[in-house]
This record gives structure tokens, sequence and C-alpha cells, in this order.
């Protein structure tokens, strides 16, 4: 065991090592170790972290992912959709691999763990796997998912959606934000990527930005090969609710993903000075928002489901002017593909009827929309023996509202699942987010026990056939 | 008259010059000039004009008065405030003048009139006064009074509350926006100013600078001699509502302003994931600004007055997310104190039980409050009997809902009054706004008979003293 000083980062407790298990110290400080390495990068400070997708904050999160590969000796490469992905071995559609990874974007003012945790997890099961001799001859992958939180050009898990063809490449790369299309955005990224790799050496510099680009426009889009060359993926995450501390256990196993959606709200009223129109001459956007925004909650409580509004733009926005005009949007999910119809039904009726006979205009549209998913009875079953075994607790699945990477691969058709690490606040996408380290450093463990079940079935098939 | 093609602005009628009164041709020739020589300063295109305070437009505008006046032979300063003047002679506490004049400044997304209007009138009325040889002997001047719309830094009215001591510096100074305080957008404005100023010759350039500069922050605040050389004040105004069109005719006079003011909400709330969130474990700043908001439109109608919600800005503004925090403003304006303090002590009423009651802290501060003020009576009834003679139709005194820098100066002891011009569409603050081609010249006119009849009043009592 390594006796340099530990430095434990801000969001765990100085005496956290003392809590983990005993033969898990190793991890532990790994965890730590690469937890520090990300800390500066898009750190808010007591506002969290802010690592939106093709910024120079992601330049700087990739070239930390090609660097942990090509430090283990992993080749690392980017997809036709702009995800990264690191191996051991060469995975291909007849001699498939086992893969893990999350994303390592973020929401604006999110946390530490949403993302990173299932990157840093897959990179130490890596290092668990090598330490144990495990999965041998059958390919180990990790993966780094682009722009899964959606925080820009408005879908999320864009780059598994793009990967798996959901989202086409011509209406993906038209796309804009703040002036500029994804494509535009793209040829400025390697422009920063190249900036923050200034100080590397040629043929490292080389290694570096072969695996960390933005994706070519020419070739953007979706990998059937790559992703037939997955015989079996596992997304580790921290827990988004309080699912897993509930269960009174270190982790579970997400067995579904409820179906989701966004839609987008246009409001459409008229500027007018606020200290001269009279209530009944106004078509004030704000006060029709207002009444959307309520009435999403409202609607969605009655079907037992969960709905969102979280962002909004108001023109022209100020003080003493009434708003001409909102932009907004619906998040919603629901346990099931009904009671999800259900509710646009219901907000479509609200709408027609706020634009008929109230004073502003309010139309709703759908921007994504996923059903009613659930992941690889299968491949569920193995990680829940497999991580029971290593950990020796009752590992269990549970279905829940999140949308993952996981998610997206699951339904074109690659078998996967997802190990939950207990979330102790409950908290999400903020900076009071939370698992403890022990917690995390039994996640690392129980990915890499069912990353090492999962091969030996790719090997025992493999042998079968 | 002149022989050159005239280019009328967009906003009105190719044919407009038609409907102009026979002897009024010069006056709406000149009124198309001017506005055709502003109407590239801060042009949104289809979204109307956005011209804040102590920007690049701003120098525009400014070194655009400072010309007009040394076009005229006037002397051009810039008071302690930051406002500018153009003057006709040396006002003087024992030899005052009278003056006329607006703001030349923006809401975002405003219209061409609102300020303009005013300033542009004042500087033709001084030409009708030369012609007609009027108010000789006395200082005739023209105000453009800075940041009247408040779209930055946080106050309406900005230039001329400096001016009369109502903001008072250090607070000012110490304001901030977009990250700079308001005297390092001073300091950065003045650099501004230079550049604009490239072209000019040196001495032009000195003259133009000593009219149109940021004001000096060690100097920065009050100027009671300047205050005290102004015998009467005439504000005209493009009308932000419907008052004179619903009296059928070209202007009218505004004989008080009803009591307003702003008071910030803040809304804490606790951002979460939207997926995961159940409803009863959220705090969501959103929906609690929703309740506000309609509050605001609730309270206002039950009292017969009007509040306004037009700015918003929700942290972290992602879709996924629940809104952690809410900034928003309400304007709010009704014909007596009485109403306006009930409407806020209803409100403060609803922020505390929501607070108390409900998942998230609404706290309601206020930023400014101006109480119900009159302008000089006697000032109102020279300006109605001018302007009656001059045009030949009533012209009335209003009450009206809109603050103005008149109002301001007024509250201080200046004596003053309002010319509000005719608005054909009834909307203020966005491109719709509209004043007549013909009605302006009207009140050109109206304004140049006033200036003389009060002008005359100085002389005789300087006589008779």
């Amino acid at each position: 065991m390594p006796t340099t000083k530990l430095t434990i980062p801000a969001f765990w407790q100085a005496g956290s090592i003392e809590d983990v298990q005993h033969g898990r110290e190793t991890i532990a400080r790994k965890l730590c170790g690469c937890f520090n390495e990300l800390c500066g990068i898009g750190s808010d400070g007591r506002d969290g972290y802010t690592r939106l997708a093709w910024t120079r904050e992601d330049a700087r999160l990739r070239l930390w992912f090609a660097t942990m590969a090509l430090d283990r000796g992993m080749t690392v490469t980017v997809d036709a959709a702009g995800n990264q992905w690191a191996w051991r071995g060469v995975p291909t559609p007849d001699n498939p691999g086992v893969a893990a990874g999350s994303h390592l974007d973020s929401v604006v003012h999110g946390g530490a763990f949403d993302g990173p945790l299932g990157v840093i997890s897959a990179f130490l099961a890596v290092d668990e796997l090598a330490a144990r001799h495990g999965a041998d001859g059958v390919p180990v992958g990790v993966a780094n998912f682009s722009n899964e939180e959606g925080s820009r050009f408005h879908a999320a898990c864009f780059g598994s959606r793009v990967l798996t063809g959901v989202i086409k490449p011509d209406d993906a790369l038209a796309r804009e934000e703040d002036g500029s299309t994804l494509a535009e955005t793209f040829a400025s990224f390697d422009a920063i990527l190249r900036e923050e790799m200034a100080d590397q050496l040629p043929s490292r510099k080389a290694a570096l930005f072969a695996g960390a680009h933005a994706p070519r426009t020419e070739t953007y889009g979706t990998d059937e090969a790559l992703l037939r060359s997955i015989a079996s993926f596992v997304e580790l995450h921290v827990d988004l609710g309080v699912h897993v501390d509930r269960a009174h256990v270190p982790v579970a196993v997400q067995a579904g993903i409820w179906p989701h959606g966004r839609w987008h709200v246009a409001i459409d009223g008229q500027s007018n000075h606020a200290g001269t129109t009279p209530f009944d001459f106004r078509r004030d956007a704000l006060v029709a928002f207002s009444k959307v925004c309520l009435k999403v909650e409202e609607t969605a409580r009655e079907l037992g489901m969960l709905a969102t509004i979280g962002r909004v733009a108001v023109k022209p926005n100020g003080i003493n002017v009434i708003a001409s005009h909102v932009d907004t949007y619906i998040d919603a999910r629901a346990e099931t593909d009904e009671v999800l119809n259900e509710f646009v039904k219901r907000m479509g009726t609200y709408v027609r009827h706020a634009s008929t006979q109230g004073p502003c205009r309010v139309k709703l549209n759908r921007m994504t929309r996923t059903p009613d998913s659930h992941f690889d009875a299968h491949v569920c079953g193995t990680i829940c023996e497999a991580a029971s075994d290593e950990l020796d607790v009752p590992v269990r699945p549970f279905s829940m509202g999140a949308g993952h990477d996981a998610g997206i691969l699951s339904d074109w058709g690659v078998p996967a699942g997802m190990i939950i690490v207990r979330n102790d606040t409950g908290v999400a996408h903020s900076r009071f987010e939370h698992a403890t380290l022990a917690d995390c450093a039994d996640g690392v463990l129980a990915l890499a026990a069912s990353l090492d079940a999962l091969a030996a079935e790719v090997s025992e098939q493999r042998e079968s056939a």
C-alpha cells in the first residue's frame, strides 16, 4: 500500500478513509486521486461544477480520460458520435468485449459524482480485473459518453443517441445554441483541445488528440460495428434519488428506466409598458408561463408521475416591460407509457384552451420521447449475483425515473445494466449530491466483479460456439 | 422650404408628410431627419431598439446630442450626475432659464419614440423659438437624462435621481452589473467614446468630449446650483398608454404621476434532479415564482392598480434540474399612496405565508419607491394655455402611471410639467410604440409655445424684481 500522504477531496470528510472496509484502501486512495484530478475542472466553488459538452472544461475532461487510458496501456479512440472509448484488447463483432462507463459532463452547477463516478469506477474496475487476472482474453472497455446531461443542444444522452441513430446527424449538426451550430462548435472544440495540449510532447499529443477530438462532421453518426462489438455494457452511476438509500445497501441494480421526454413550450404575448397598460389590454407572457408551470405540477401530481419546468428564457426581460415571449421546457417522466401519454394529452388540451381563451399564444412541441425501457434481464441478474457475492450484501433490482446512456444502448440492443451507488443526501444535480467514499469503493468492486462475470460468460459462449 | 428629397423613417408611412398641417412641413422634415440619424443606433431590426446607458450605443447617442447642440451654437456640458445639457445663454440661480428634454436610452427591444421624441422636440423647439425671436434674454436648455429606463443598475430615472440626490453617489457607484461596478462602467465608457470620436478634428473632439463624457467619480452626485438655475422644465414624451388617444387630441398635459416603485423578490429553493425527486421532497423555486407572479396580478386587479413582473433570472436554469433560485422584480403603480401601500402590505403577507408554509424561502425588498407626485400647477396651467392657443385644440391635464425625469426634478422643487404626445397604438416599450408625424409636429409647436410662455414669465418676474 502506498505511504504517500492522502489528499481527500473536500466533499468527503477528512476521516472518510477510516470508514472504508479493510482491503479496499487502495481503491479508496485511487478514487481520491482521480476526483482530485477532476476537482479543478469546471469548479464553481460553492456552486458545484459546470462542465458543459464541447467547452474548454470538456476539452480538459476528455484529455484526462485519454490520459487515464494511455497510462494503463489502453487504446483510446473517439467513435463516430464523439464518445470516447478506452479498450484493453480489440473488440470486434466476432470477438466482442465487455464495457463500462458513464459521462464526464455536468449540468450547470452540478455535483461531483453524477457522471464522473461511473467513468472513474470503470477505470478502477479495469485495474482490479488486471490485478485479478480477470476477463482473460475478452476485450474490456471504458466509455465517456458525450453531452449526457443535454445541457447543450437540447437533448439528453446526446452522444449515445447519435451513436445509436436515435438523433439523426443532419438534425444534430444543424442545431444552434448561442449563435453557433453543433458543426461549428465541433470545429472550435478541436482548436481549444490543441491549446490545452500545447505543453505535451508531439508523439503524446497525437495519441491524446486521437482519443479526445470532436467527431468529423462528414462521418458523424452511428457506428453499428462498435455497438455489435459490445457483448455487455454496465454503467455505474450515483443514485439520483433515494432508491438505494432506502434499501440500506451501498449499491443496487437499475432494472429499467421510466418512459420520459422533453417538450418545448413557446409563449407569445406582447411587450408593453408596465406602468400604463391596463390588465385587460395585456398579453403578458410571464403570467401565461406561470399558469403553465403550475398546471404542469398539478397534472403530474394527479397522475402520480414527475414533471418539471427548470429552464426559462424571457424576452425582453425588463423590469418595467410586460414580457412578450417566454421559451420554456417540460421534463416529464412516468412509470408507464400510458401515464406519460395521458400527461401529454392533458397538457395539449390545456395549451389549446389557453391559446384560444387567453391573451397569449401557447405552443407545445415534443423535443425527445423515450418509451418504457427495461435493461437486459440476464445482464441484470448477473450483476446482482456478482455484486452480492463480492460485497456480501443483497444487491437488488429497481426501476427508476432517470434516463442514462446505458438505457439508450439497451434500447438499440446492447445487453446492458446499471449499478447504482447510494446517494446519502438524496440530492442530485447540485453540489449537495453525495456518495460516501466507502460506498464508492464498494461500487468499484461491484463493477469489477460484474465485468468479470460477464466476461466469463463471453468466454464460455466463445468456447461453446 | 428645402427641396431635397425627404427620407421618411420606416415607422412612418411614406405619405405621412401629407397629413402634416400646413405651415408645419419644415418641422416635420426636421423630425424625419433627426429620427433618420438615430435609426442606425442600437437597431434590432424587427425587434425595435436596444440603447442601454453607458454602452457603445449610448456613446453614439451622446455624441449625436453634443453635435445637435454644437451645430446650433449651444454650449454643451455634462452635469455631475452624467446628464447632458445644451444651453443657449448661461443659466444661473440669479438668471434662471427654461429647459426641455427627456432621454435617449431605451429598454431592451424598445420603441423609437420613448425618450428620443422628447429630446428631438426640445432641439426643434429651440429652433422654433429662435425663428420667432422668442424667449429673448432668457437662457433656453435641452437635457438628455442618463439611464432613464433603468435598464442598467436597477433603478429608473437614474441620472435625474442622482442629480437630485435621491440616489446617493456612493451607493450608485458601487452597484454591480455583469461583473462591473458603475464606477468601472464609467471608466470604460470614456474609452468607447474616444473610439467613436476617432474621425473628428482635434478641436471638435474636445468640444464633443466635454459634452458627452461619463461623470467623474470624484464629483459624481447632485448639482444644486444647476437645479436652481432652471426656472421651469417641460418634458415632452410619447404617451405610454391610451390617455391622449382616448381624448382625441394630438397632445395633453401630464399633471401628476401615480406613486410607484420597484420591489425585488428573491426565492430560494434547492436544485435537484427532475427525474428522481418526488414532489413532496421538492423545493422548486420556479413553482414558487409562478405563484408569486399570479398573486401580483390578482392583488393588483383587486386593488384597481397596475403591477407587473417582467424580469426573471433562474438558477441553474437547466431543463432537467429543479430550479434552486429565482430573482425577480415587481413594478407597481397606483393612483394613490394608500392603494400602493395596501398592495405592498398584501404582498408582504403573502410572502411571509409562502416562506413559512411552502417549501421555498421568499423575500420581498423595496428597491425604489416614489410617492404620489404632482407637477407644478402653475407650469401645467401655462402649458395647457400656450399649447391650446398654438394648436387651436383643447389641451387638458391628466394624471398617469408612468414616472419620468420631469417628475424627479419636480419632486426636488424644479417647477415642471409634461407634454404627452398621442400614441396611436397605445403600445409602449416595444417596436409597436407609435406616434404619427403630424402629432409629433404638433408636439414640437406645443413645446415651443410653452417654453416661450414660461420664458416670458421669467422675464416679467426679473423685471418686476
